[in-house]
């Protein structure tokens, strides 16, 4: 049914008639190419109305297709790696109709999600991990007499990443169920880098590069009276000649059969591949070629201005990436205005060329800006290395993806206290992209490391001088962590420092803060009128000044956009000698759903508002 | 001079009359091979003393050797990666007369360590991140015009690290002087495992596998009339083939020039592939074939059971890497005991079976045992596929190793609140293995992740009760973290839980407590006899009734085997609304330098006697 064409009615099917996932198989290849068409139709209406990622989606419609036309979900899993290429899954999945909720409040995730879905095998906002998680599924269901597959998509950008060669290694020896299908665009999010790029890329324009059995033997079939009997003698032997014809790709290598590549526009191509793998019971590598943006020309032209994109015009035709209204773009002219008075200076983004605003650094200094790939651990400890050749390296990085370079802060820069930059952007809510993405975790975390000092910018203007005083008044590992999105603040401006800014007026309750929510704090302060606020710009470690002044009252309320648990008011709270009579701590608990930024801020106590009720709760609980 | 043998004098050299390492140069072979006696009797009479890496150095000798004779030290950087292998290079650079200091208080360390010497390129206590490191070495000296090498020793056992792909990703691309050394002896520290090391094996074992061309030409050469034409068809032809003839090895594929297999063991040969590849000024790959152990009969016979040893007696057969008396033994048979009876434990290594007492569970349940090699972050995402598949996975893992699995336990299990078993060894002090080791930073970076809850049992009954408890009382994520060695305790164990032991006299100050420094505190309890003590065992979250307990005192002393900065005791004390007259934290702040855990307990403040004297401190300040 599936791979025969001929069998097939040709009434056009529409999404909304289909049980889906499984009456998809029943469909003739005309019929699905018509449904690829409606699916691309909503892909844009939807992602140009709600923002998110349009071109790696695009990119892999009729391959989302194929795969839940060969395997069943949810008995077979699915694993989306990143995951932001699975929009078709979740079309296809039971989430039509939700649909146009698409990274809305309480709406479906942009993600994978397995909590929102059975047919999402696996959590997925952080690239490379699918292989992994593969590994174990695959094998707890062979353990469990469950003899289904185990199906990944991967891009090629994600297997910049470290982890997904760790899954390789023990895929490949595994002899489990596990496919693994590489979504190859030659793109991650900027232009894919790497040996690796290069090797895949061979690959995928000359597929005849794999055959080289094949030519061999054509070359030897050409010569017909001797080219026989060498032809035998090669087939033959144990020389190394025909284990090298047979082994012709890297994947081979880490144990995989390979198959590929095939086109992933080609229905029919590559379901066959993929119904070849699935009959093979051990683990296979089908590598598909892809186009990213495919079928709507501006994304197809400029996929990686379309990567991540918040709503745009349907018919503009470059939607940026980040605004130069944005603490990145100042963060990154700034950086580059510095690095043409100081050669020392290096810059490393770990696939975020743009959206850390190094754009422009980049196109300066190319001997000194490095696009490492997805790979933060090597960032990080690249990072130390250029440290110990002299340079000022700067590592600049969402907040959340700095997570995987927690043991490269600390072995490899901490210990031998490397003066290392981290240039933490999207610090605090980023909105629409949920859980996975949040950047509430870098204060925490960093604070564990001996050796870190943190400035927290609230406006522009402090974040250049941040950057300064990073670079050149301050020893060993600096983070400098801001918000995503751009500065709307109107506090008063006039006493921009790196360390704090204290209005003491002698009330007995103190509001401390730090960051973007420190507008916020100014205008509930100066709303309810008796309270004092610091504002801390260095906020780890602390300087005696600060801990004086915290002293002196008896009633503190700190708020913080951040988990509670290893945040800053923690490590305040515990670092006192006398403690205060009352303390109240609005900081970030769980993890924090998708929303707008604003309600997200609103959500956890950092509006105006809800400001001002903490500061009246605290303060009538002491009267 | 260097490659030339029969122009040198035949004099034996003794190293204590060499200038080193400059004057290795001016040495013939059978000099070199006399040193190299000398240097393997030195390495099996310190380290059977002091203890410390006994195979992986006998191993690296004449490798050591062969570097410092074409390298010039410290121009060109020399980087081992783990490093534990780098015993004959400390001896060559500077360190031969405090040798016999090695793994001491106040001796050399078992690791290179730039702030000992300067031709110690980069820190290396944990695996896989030398090729990142050189990256950022040989950039930064490019960029100040220097046209050094930056040379990378690295063990297969570190290629399963996925740090080490990130690596070789960028290195291939980068065309710097990177030249990298694989050292390879088919072990890390168990047998070495995963597709990658099968791969290896078959270049190490088949040097004619890469000479493709070759056989080729050579069959050809073998048809006299014919084969010449079809030679010469396929070296100009554009075809694949070509391609394939050329690119042998994966390491080509990531953009290295490939050298070798070469005899570790034979110096000239060693000297002519680094002499080469030095030449070449790319990036070059250098593979050496060693053996672990090699002249030293025992350690040959059995490189495992000598990998890292206490001291042991010169001329016993198999020094046991892990006693049966130890946290590491109770737990691997508590774990195998329990898997009897519940088929869905499975239990992972990263490439730790004997250290973390697995090999109990690995003989008794292969199916269910993973060695997933020096991949933790593997070992992590692979455990929460494994949950996602029903089953209930543990993974056992030191603490210090557990750091580079921080977003692994963030992303792929804590969102999700998979229910994984992290069985965390090594936690606290471990002695001799100095700062890249302590296992300090486990209870900090774990608090900063919701859906965590840590036990930290003071024995082994406590261990295996705690086991259970995490099995099949707690939800999502739970770690049990306990020291190295073995139990010495002496308190009454007539109340074995997973929660707490508070012994409550009305006295006005409490001492709070965990894990193995239990055991002195009791002491201190009873010598003092005028505190209270709550030992705690579920370390965190905490239980109301533990906050209850807590603010019924006016003074509180906490003594932490652990990091200060994000610690239980930090967290205790903001868990607090009522706060205490006075609050001490005796806690670990910065790297702690190698000792014996005895001594480092004693310079930590954790002694019995160095805990009176705070008992005492704090009771006289508040009087």
């Amino acid at each position: 049914m599936i791979l025969n064409e001929t069998n097939s009615p040709k009434t056009p099917k529409k999404l909304s008639e289909l049980k889906l996932p499984s009456e998809l198989k029943t469909l003739s290849i005309p019929q699905c190419k018509e449904l690829c068409r409606e699916i691309r139709r909503l892909l844009i209406k939807v992602v140009s109305k709600n923002g998110g990622h349009l071109s790696s989606n695009l990119g892999t419609v009729e391959l989302s297709l194929a795969i839940h036309r060969v395997f069943e979900s949810p008995a077979d899993k699915i694993i989306w790696d990143v995951g932001h290429q699975s929009y078709t899954h979740k079309i296809l999945t039971g989430r039509l109709n939700k649909f146009s909720s698409l990274r809305k409040e309480n709406g479906i995730s942009g993600f994978p999600k397995p909590s929102e879905s059975v047919h999402d095998g696996f959590i997925s906002g952080h690239s490379s991990n699918s292989i992994s998680a593969a590994c174990g599924i695959a094998r707890g269901m062979k353990l469990r007499g469950d003899n289904h597959h185990t199906v990944v998509v991967i891009g090629d950008g994600a297997f910049t990443g470290g982890l997904a060669y760790e899954g390789l290694n023990n895929a490949g020896k595994s002899n489990d169920n596990i496919i693994v299908i590489l979504n190859h665009n030659d793109m991650s999010i900027s232009k894919n880098v790497g040996a690796l790029a290069k090797y895949l890329s061979t690959i995928r324009s000359k597929p005849e590069y794999l055959n080289t059995k094949k030519t061999v033997e054509k070359i030897l079939d050409s010569v017909p009276s001797v080219g026989a009997p060498i032809k035998k003698a090669i087939v033959t032997s144990k020389s190394a000649l025909k284990g090298a014809l047979y082994h012709s790709t890297m994947f081979e290598d880490f144990g995989f059969v390979y198959l590929g590549p095939v086109d992933g526009h080609n229905l029919l191509e590559t379901e066959r591949a993929l119904a070849t793998a699935k009959s093979l019971n051990k683990p296979v590598f089908v590598h598909v070629n892809t186009v990213k943006g495919k079928g709507y020309y501006p994304a197809e032209q400029n996929p990686g201005a379309f990567h991540g994109v918040s709503s745009f015009e349907l018919f503009a035709k470059n939607p940026e990436v980040i605004s130069d209204d944005s603490f990145s773009a100042v963060f990154g002219k700034e950086l580059t205005k510095l690095a043409k008075f100081d050669k020392k200076i290096c810059a490393s983004t770990a696939a975020m060329k743009y959206g850390t605003g190094l754009q422009y650094f980049a196109k300066q200094f190319p001997q000194r800006f490095f696009d490492v790939g997805i790979a933060e651990q090597h960032a990080v400890t690249f990072s130390s290395g250029l440290s110990s050749a002299g340079m000022l390296p700067v590592f600049a990085v969402y907040s959340s993806f700095l997570q995987r370079a927690y043991d490269q802060i600390l072995h490899d820069s901490s210990i031998d206290n490397k003066h290392i930059v981290l240039a933490v952007d999207r610090a605090g809510f980023v909105g629409e992209d949920g859980e996975t993405h949040q950047g509430l975790f870098d204060v925490s975390f960093l604070t564990t490391i001996p050796n870190v000092t943190i400035f927290s910018p609230s406006c522009y203007e402090e974040l250049s001088h941040c950057l300064v005083t990073a670079l050149y008044d301050t020893d060993g590992i600096v983070a400098i962590r801001y918000p995503k999105g751009n500065d709307t603040s109107s506090f008063d401006k006039s006493d921009i420092n790196a360390d704090f800014v204290y209005t003491g007026k002698n009330n007995s309750t103190l509001v401390i803060t730090y960051g973007r929510i420190y507008e916020n704090a100014v205008k509930a302060i100066n709303i309810t009128n008796y309270c004092d606020l610091l504002k801390l710009t260095k906020i780890y470690p602390f300087e005696n000044d600060v801990i004086d002044i915290v002293e002196q009252y008896d009633n503190i309320i700190f708020f913080e956009e951040g988990m509670q648990s290893g945040g800053i008011a923690e490590h305040l709270i515990s670092s006192l000698k006398h403690f205060p009579k009352n303390y109240k701590i609005v900081a970030v608990n769980g993890y924090v759903k998708q929303a707008s930024v604003s309600r997200q801020l609103e959500i956890y106590g950092f509006s105006v508002e809800k400001m001002i009720d903490t500061i009246i709760g605290v303060t009538d609980e002491k009267a």
